[in-house]
């Protein structure tokens, strides 16, 4: 392979990043590109300007997902895919999603470059939408090319402004499609490099992480029902104070997530109270609990302890806690071949890397449930993300493309 | 005394009650009669003209306040004042306030009839405000004639409108004062009579209750300030999460307070979280905490409990907790004379009568801190208050009633 000086390649990184979130640029340096608006068209237009620069076939599909293909000398019929999604939550940061795509365009520059045409064709994927930011669904963009979405959505989803999908992929020239595309049959392998959004790199010595799983989700609306009286004149034993048992549950929930293993996670994001009034006891609280596990067999168990929390719980302070699961995300091993492929790249460039978890969803997740796929994680500064502060060092950005890089080139050369 | 069928009596109380409830109905039955609106008003005009239809000489004072006299024969410079509020909550019950109007006036048009002029003179009172329901305070009625309110009130708080209430003394032809009111020097005892608005009287065998104390209120805003960070990608041993340690402060609290006393009260009915999101840890959780008691020793040993658990908890979490005590009411005892002369004429008329403690604020409360006030509740059907639900029996009414006018003829005949 080809030995560049470091700062040449980070300055090339950096200059990349800098100029797509140029595109919906924020007042506090952060970016908004949302699904079909303007700075997200422009973005997405100049993603496929810098394809045809670079030589490759660039194009869009029906929902707007940009490829730019680097056709192979051999095997032209499958492909190995690379790259992330282009839209970003509401003064989001620069990283999350564009540091993947950005990375696919530099690695693929560079190793046209350096050896021409690979054997395998070789596809860069900007994502139309992972966020959900504007309209109530996620994984748009790579939920299209797998052919996971249920027809009818086009119209059936709107933003807050009462704009529906196919309204919206109108008024930016894209055919609503009367029914969905097929499932693209000839990807061979997916690669998404992405922001960590944690802190677990900078916190271990690795530069990059391999990610061997992607955790399941599971989300829940609890409900505690009590009964609203006067702060005043209700004594305590008499009470049904919802906000009173809501507490007791979260502090169990937390407790027993805790216990169950140690990359389990619990979250209680958000809660509404009713009346929501200082003086006036809950008669009701609706929260909200996050579940994420990498094993579906620990999830289930989790959720059967929890059933057991509400009824006892309900049942020693004579009120009654539902649960209603209303979002459930399977988690999705990574291709073994391809994370250890990855790995290795790794370990020949001497870049210090790790296997880990992803507690976090991505595109990578949707693509791995129908192509062999894997994930590189690059360290975010003190785990931030979805923040105008979110960051990550030139250096560590460089290692994470000299990584895929090195992967393409073993897997399509 | 006279003896009259008790259902001639029960008639004319729920007459009174329902005239009233016709100024502001509401749709399911309820009332709205907010201080200066339309329909309060009409009530209180109403209420005016049924004082002159008694013979007595009724007036406005500057803020609204209507009061009937009923001169006495002897002592003219020194009143006995009785009644209480005439304003409601949005959508509230029949009962509160309006009841203990009512029945001044139907205590006095009996004592009239039956007795003529008193030897001392008689006021009933119908308070313009104590709800709080459309300008951001309270006790505005009482609070007048006690002379208590800060300057400068009348046209700095607003309604939801952006309505002052001088504007809205203007629009119904009050004039907003410049300078307020003096105290009323000439009061020698108040009466009010109110809907218990608690369960209290309903599961014990009393008929009425003698209050002997008004609790003292202290609210307060408890910030918690964690770290907002992702829901997938924090394990849960790094993560400062403000809605688990606000679930362990309330459940503390809580427990604290039925240690504490078995009639301390503590109620956490608001909670805001920031950012309220089912996948984001909470950086922020403020809650409301309201503790009554009526000793004030045992409130203020209760808050040096509580800054010391907040302490305590934030330093185990890493996270910090503050306190904020933004209002502060006194505990208010009622007169010993003026309650003891009610409870004998309970005790006369074979009504069964407890003495106990209010857990809510009335207007007995401003005008127990400046003159001998006494406090008279019947019962409340399942507690129920401030919903068109309320409903205290007739027959209860009718008690309530009678206690009056037997503790009137005492003090002023």
């Amino acid at each position: 392979m080809a030995v560049q000086s470091s700062n040449i390649m980070q300055d090339q990184i950096d200059q990349l990043l800098q100029w797509l979130s140029g595109f919906g640029k924020t007042e506090d340096g952060g970016v908004t590109r949302l699904l079909y608006d303007d700075s997200w068209q422009q973005a997405q237009e100049a993603v496929k300007g810098k394809m045809e620069a670079m030589g490759l076939e660039a194009r869009y599909d029906v929902v707007g997902n940009v490829f730019g293909r680097f056709e192979g000398t051999e095997t032209t019929d499958r492909v190995i895919m690379t790259g992330s999604h282009i839209d970003s939550v509401v003064n989001g940061g620069k990283y999350d999603g564009a540091y993947g795509v950005a990375a696919a365009v530099l690695a693929v520059e560079r190793l046209k470059q350096a050896y021409g045409r690979p054997k395998q064709s070789i596809e860069i994927v900007s994502f139309c939408e992972e966020e959900g930011s504007r309209f109530p669904i996620t994984f748009w963009g790579s939920g299209h090319i797998t052919g996971r979405l249920p027809e009818g959505e086009t119209e059936a989803l709107k933003d807050a402004d009462g704009i529906s999908i196919g309204q919206a992929m109108r008024a930016c020239e894209f055919e609503a499609p009367a029914s969905l595309p097929l499932k693209r049959e000839d990807i061979d392998s997916f690669i998404e490099l992405h922001v960590e959004q944690g802190g677990t790199l900078k916190k271990s010595n690795a530069s990059v992480g391999v990610v061997s799983d992607i955790v399941g989700q599971r989300r829940y609306h609890i409900t505690v029902e009590g009964e609203s009286n006067h702060a005043g004149t209700t004594p305590m034993p008499e009470r049904k104070d919802a906000v009173v048992l809501s507490s007791e549950l979260i502090t169990n929930i937390t407790a027993m997530a805790r216990r169950k293993d140690e990359s389990m996670v619990a979250t209680v994001g958000k809660m509404e109270i009713t009346p929501n009034v200082p003086n006036v006891i809950a008669s009701k609280v609706v929260f909200s609990l996050d579940v994420r596990h990498h094993s579906n067999t620990l999830l289930d168990e989790f959720e059967r302890e929890l059933e057991q929390l509400y009824t006892t719980t309900g049942k020693s302070f004579g009120m009654t806690v539902s649960s209603d699961c209303w979002m459930e995300v399977e988690p999705v091993p990574m291709s073994k071949d391809v994370y250890e492929t990855m790995y290795k790249a790794a370990e020949s460039l001497h870049i210090p890397s790790r296997l880990m978890i992803s507690g976090a969803g991505h595109d990578a997740q949707v693509m791995g449930s129908y192509y062999p796929t894997a994930m590189l994680f690059v360290p975010s500064e003190a785990g931030v993300s979805h923040s105008p502060k979110e960051y990550t060092k030139s250096s560590d950005l460089e290692q994470g493309v000299k990584v895929l890089e090195e992967t393409l080139f073993r897997l399509a050369y």
